[in-house]
């Protein structure tokens, strides 16, 4: 059995959901799962110096017009929530809360979903309740608070940056990296060939 | 007659480099022409506070390994330049004092041939002379030092910078920008389709 495809995202990055909505069938073509990890970007970006591309000068207006092209020709719909850069602590934390990978990643979905396809805030514990509700998952304000959901994230957190990841998405193919939404089509090709 | 896609460019990018191995057949595959645009990425950096990818943490890494993977997958040649990131002063004013679009054209091939096909150092005046000669450029080392030489890059940068360009490789399509090397999909489609 092949290894999964290590899927690596902030849930506030606009990247990353766009990348999300296209993993898991491009894994499938080549036979592979994929295991969702989100992290706190910030703690890697501390590390790298860098800040939310919206808040820097000139790569802002750029972002902008290209998270909203990039999505027009994925086909998938793409709101940026009207308070951005976003902490997205509350639905990392019920991710790793959860611990069931399938549990896991149907959260991610909604959260991604109503974050960037509809430009809805998702950073208050109750949004983050109201998206988990449907799918059968109760008890989310408690379980965000328990010291033993943070020292999940927080681990999670460390492993992805001591595997190298600074970026949101970021992927790991049989130990070969990958970072960005826009390296999707050479993550397939390796998929498919077997590395270059 | 449509407009000519404008390529910018530093000569010490990776991505540009290999931007510069695509975009022509790229263009004229859709019956365009391309304008070729190096300016001082290092002026634009000033705006944005980046700097680098090779001198930043974890960036710096997964820079090196994509730089070699990209230019595998394209089947061009690369190869670092021991002095790197470098400044690539000389390069960027002849190009301008040359004024023909043609000519300069053909040093800028041989300049970043040289630089990232062939992993020289082309840093140094004499560096730039010796690739011009064999293409009939005589005088670069006195046409570098003229006022009027330096002003037309700064001129040049300055243009760059006023029409949004940050970074490098950066392209213009029908008012359209794209950047990244990345991106030369998205540019490609977009000449195709008249945009999305």
């Amino acid at each position: 059995m092949a290894e999964p495809i290590d899927f690596y995202f902030d849930f506030s990055s606009p990247y990353g959901y766009l990348a999300s909505t296209q993993i898991d069938a491009l894994a499938a073509r080549h036979g592979r799962t994929v295991a969702w990890h989100p992290f706190l970007l910030g703690a890697a970006f501390k590390l790298t110096g860098q800040r939310a591309l919206t808040e820097q000068p000139m790569r802002g207006p750029y972002a902008l017009r290209d998270f909203d092209r990039s999505a027009r020709l994925l086909g998938v719909p793409f709101h940026l929530p009207h308070a951005f850069p976003f902490f997205a602590l509350a639905a990392s934390r019920v991710f790793y809360w959860l611990e069931d990978p399938s549990r896991g990643q149907a959260l991610a979905k909604a959260v991604y979903h109503a974050a960037f396809g509809e430009g809805r805030d998702v950073t208050p514990v109750a949004a983050v309740a109201e998206l988990a509700r449907p799918l059968g998952m109760e008890g989310i304000e408690h379980a965000v608070e328990l010291p033993e959901t943070k020292a999940k994230l927080r681990d999670a957190t460390d492993r992805a940056i001591a595997r190298g990841v600074f970026g949101s998405p970021f992927f790991i193919v049989d130990g070969e990296p990958f970072w960005g939404h826009d390296r999707l089509g050479q993550v397939e090709r390796w998929l498919a060939t077997g590395g270059w």
